[in-house]
C-alpha cells in the first residue's frame, strides 16, 4: 500500500465528486468510456456518480500541459485516438484526471466549468467505446477448454495437444460487436441432430452467452514486427467486460474445419467502459502456474494475472416484469486465466501481424474449476443435461427469449477502494424480432 | 450482344481515352481504385492506359446531377463511402463516366480539364482501395476443399458433412490486408512435426500463396435481419483478386479447434482495382450443379457464376533479377466456384449479422479438377510430395525467400471486350525482414 506522492492509484485519495457507497468508479478507477446525451456523443471518464466530459476539459485549457494536443484526442465519439497515444500519453491523463478530481483541488470550480463538465451518469447512454478494427477471440481459460472437450468430445483427451504450449484464438466479427444493452435477437442458423439426415434451417436452439474479460489496443509496430513479451501491456489501453453470445447448435454444424462463424458472429457485447490497465495493477497476481514452461516468446515475468472478481446474473423476462431480483448463477475470478492478455497479445503478433488502436481482445470463456464459477450455460448446465432452475419455478438448459444476462466485474482489497468494470448486460429478443 | 442504348456494358463502345492493345481496362470495365500521386491520395477509375481522378471530376461539377453530392463520395482516399451508397448510385456513376468517356465526347476537353484530370496508371502508385471493416474468408470451391481433404486427412471422407449444405468460412483479419506489390515477410511461428514431442518457433517452412475473388459490399440492413439470396447482388460493390498467403506449418498445429489464425493473419493482397458486378455481367454463366439441393435461403437463380479465367506465376528472386520471364504455375476459371458470391454472402448474414460498407469477403482457393488449375502450392505440390520445376533450375514444394507469386483474372469473350482485374502480386522477404 506504498504509494508514491501524487500516485492516482494511492488508496487514500478521495474525490470531491460525490459517489454512492460501494459504487464501481472511485478516483482510483478513472475508465473511459463514450456517452451520448441530447445528441452529441463524446468520451468521458466515470467519477462516482457523475461523467467527466473530457472533450469539454480539453476544450477548456484544463488537461495542458500535461496532454498534448488535447482537443483533437477527444474530437470523435470514440476512444482510438486515445488508444492509439500509447501509454505515456495514458499516464499524463490519467494523473492530470486525478489530480483535478482529488479532494481539495478547486480548479474546475475556479474555471467555473464543474456543473457544465459533470453530468450524471444516470442521465446519459453508453456507446460503443471504440470503433472496433480487428476482434479476436481466444481460449485461455483451462477450465472451461477441458469442460468443452469433456461435452463435445467425451471418450477422448478433452484438451488438444496444442492448447497447453499456445494461446488458442480465432478472429470474430468486429462489427457485430455491441454495447450493454443492446438487444439481442436469436440467431438463425442450420442446425442438424446426430440422428437427422440433413440439416434444417431455423432459430438457435441452444443460445448461450460466454463470461469474458477484453482488451483494447493502442497503435502496434509495423507489419512484419512481433511485439515482445515484455512490452505487450504498453500496448494495452485497458480492459472491458464481454459476453460473446454463442449459438451451440449453428457453431456445432458448422465449425469444422475453419472454427466458429455463424454460431458466434451474430453479437458480441461489451461493457462501455475501460479500466485503464494501470486501475488494475494494485490487483496483479500470480497466474497459475504453466506446464510445460512456454517457448520463449511467450514467457512472462509474475505477476501475470490479474484477481478480477466475475458475476453473471439471469433473469427471465416474467422475473424482469414483476421486479424480481436476477438470479446470480455463476461466480468467478479472472485470475485463474491460464494464459494473460500479455500472452495473448505476444502471441497475436509474434506473425508479424499489426494490431490498430482499438483492436478488441477477448480471453474466451473464463471457468474456474468449481462449477459455480462455469462462464457459460452450456457448461452450467452439463449440455442442457443438468438445468439450472430459476427463482420463478422455470428452468433452464440454454437461454429463452425474454431472458436477460447480465455480467460485472471488479477488483476489491482489504483496505483498497472496488474497481468496477459496471456491467454487461443483453436481453434476448424472439427471431426475426428487429 | 443485345445492349439498349446508353449501356455502359455495350461491346462496341470505345473511349477517346488512349489504350494499349489489349488491356485489361477498356470503357466497359471502369474499376475502382484508390490512387497516389504527389502524397495526394484520391479514388479514381481505371480507363485505358489512365487513371481518371474521380475527386477531380466531382469537384469540376462533371458528375451532377447524375450522382447527388458526388465530392462527398470521393472526398476520403477511399471507395467506402461508393460502397455505403448503393446499386442505385453505382449505375448512376458508372453510367455518367462511361457517357464522358465514350469516343466523340467533349465535356472534359471542353471544361478545359482532360488533362489535369487524367492520369497515366504507370506513374502513379495504388493503394488499398477501401478501410476494410471484416474480413470473410469462405471454402467455396469444391475441388479445393476435396484436395485438402485428402492431403490433411488421408483415408477419411475428403469433404466433411457440412460443406455442401452451406459456404463454410471464417473470419480473417482485416487489419492485415494490404495491396498489391506490398513485401511478404515470411512469418514466424510455432511449428510442430508428427515426429517432434514438443513444437518449436521459428519461421515457416510451409508458405503457400491461395488464389482467390473476393468482393465488397455495401452497408446492410440493422442487425438482426438477413440479406434475401435475391437481394444479395445488390449489397455488392464489386469484385478483387485475392492471394490469402498462408504458412501451412503454423496453421496445421494451431488451428484445432477454432480454425486458422496466424497461419493466416500475417498477411492477405488484393488487387488495387473493383471490377463492379455491373462490368462482369455479360460474363456470367451458369454455375456447377448443387447435390443435394441448397436450403430454401440458399436457392439462387441460374446465372449464378462468373466466367474469369484465372492465371497465377511465379518468378524466383534469380528470375526476377536476370530478366527471365516469370513462370505460369496455374490457370484456372472462377466458374466452377461451387458456392456463389451471392450465396457466401446471403449465408454470412442469415444470423442476422451486419454487413458495412467496405467489408471484403473472398472465395477461399479456386481450383479446378485439373491439376493445373490448383490454386495453392500445396494442391500444386500435393503437399511437396511432387515439387514444381522452374526455370532457372530451381524447384519449389513451398515458396522461397525472393518468390514473386503474381495473379491475374479477365474476363474474355468472342466479340467482347476483355475486362481485366489487373494484378495481385508480392514477394516474400526472409523472416525478420521489415
Amino acid at each position: 500500500l506504498n504509494s508514491a506522492p501524487g500516485d492516482p492509484n494511492d488508496p487514500v485519495l478521495r474525490s470531491w465528486v460525490p459517489s454512492s457507497a460501494s459504487g464501481d468508479f472511485p478516483i482510483q478507477n478513472l475508465p473511459y468510456g463514450v456517452f451520448g446525451e441530447r445528441g452529441a456523443a463524446r468520451p468521458g471518464v466515470a467519477i462516482g456518480d457523475f461523467v467527466l466530459d473530457l472533450r469539454a476539459l480539453a476544450a477548456a485549457g484544463l488537461l495542458a500541459p500535461a496532454v498534448a494536443d488535447a482537443p483533437a484526442l477527444f474530437a470523435e465519439p470514440s476512444l482510438n485516438a486515445l488508444a492509439a497515444r500509447g501509454p505515456q500519453t495514458w499516464r499524463a491523463l490519467r494523473a492530470r484526471l486525478s489530480e483535478l478530481l482529488t479532494e481539495g483541488n478547486r480548479e474546475l470550480l475556479e474555471a467555473g466549468i464543474a456543473e457544465s463538465v459533470l453530468v450524471r451518469r444516470d442521465a446519459v447512454d453508453m456507446l460503443l467505446p471504440i470503433q472496433i478494427g480487428d476482434y479476436v477471440d481466444f481460449y485461455s481459460s483451462l477450465e472451461h477448454a477441458t469442460n468443452l472437450g469433456k461435452i463435445l468430445r467425451p471418450g477422448s483427451e478433452p484438451l488438444l495437444p496444442n492448447w497447453r504450449h499456445l494461446p488458442v484464438g480465432y478472429h470474430g466479427r468486429s462489427g457485430t460487436v455491441v454495447v450493454s444493452g443492446t438487444p439481442i435477437v436469436r440467431p438463425a442458423g442450420q442446425r442438424k441432430s446426430p440422428d437427422a439426415a440433413a440439416p434444417d434451417f431455423g432459430p438457435s436452439r441452444m443460445l448461450d452467452f460466454e463470461l469474458e474479460m477484453g482488451f483494447v489496443t493502442a497503435t502496434g509496430p509495423a507489419l512484419g514486427v512481433p511485439i515482445a513479451i515484455e512490452r505487450a501491456n504498453d500496448f494495452i489501453l485497458g480492459a472491458v467486460l464481454v459476453n460473446d453470445w454463442s449459438a451451440r447448435d449453428i457453431q456445432a454444424w458448422e465449425y469444422q474445419p475453419l472454427g466458429p462463424f455463424l454460431g458466434k458472429s451474430f453479437a458480441t457485447s461489451i461493457s462501455p467502459w475501460i479500466v485503464s490497465l494501470e486501475a488494475l495493477e494494485p490487483y496483479r497476481v500470480s497466474g497459475p502456474a504453466q506446464e510445460p514452461e512456454p517457448l520463449e516468446y511467450l514467457r512472462e515475468r509474475e505477476p501475470r494475472s490479474l484477481d478480477v472478481a466475475l458475476e453473471v446474473d439471469l433473469a427471465s423476462d416474467g422475473m424482469v416484469r414483476s421486479g424480481a431480483p436476477p438470479q446470480r448463477i455463476s461466480r468467478g475470478n479472472m485470475r485463474g486465466l491460464y494464459w494473460s492478455m500479455a500472452q495473448q497479445l505476444t502471441h497475436l503478433t509474434s506473425n508479424g501481424a499489426t494490431i490498430r488502436a482499438g483492436d478488441l481482445c477477448a480471453s474466451g470463456t473464463i471457468s474456474g474449476s468449481d462449477p459455480s464459477s462455469y462462464g457459460s450455460m452450456i457448461e452450467l448446465t452439463w449440455r442442457g443435461t443438468e438445468p439450472l432452475s430459476l427463482s420463478d419455478g422455470s428452468t433452464r438448459g440454454f437461454l429463452e427469449d425474454g431472458d436477460r444476462v447480465t455480467m460485472r466485474a471488479f477488483c476489491e482489497g482489504a483496505a483498497r477502494p472496488r474497481i468496477g468494470f459496471g456491467e454487461v448486460s443483453g436481453t434476448v429478443l424472439a427471431a426475426g424480432a428487429s
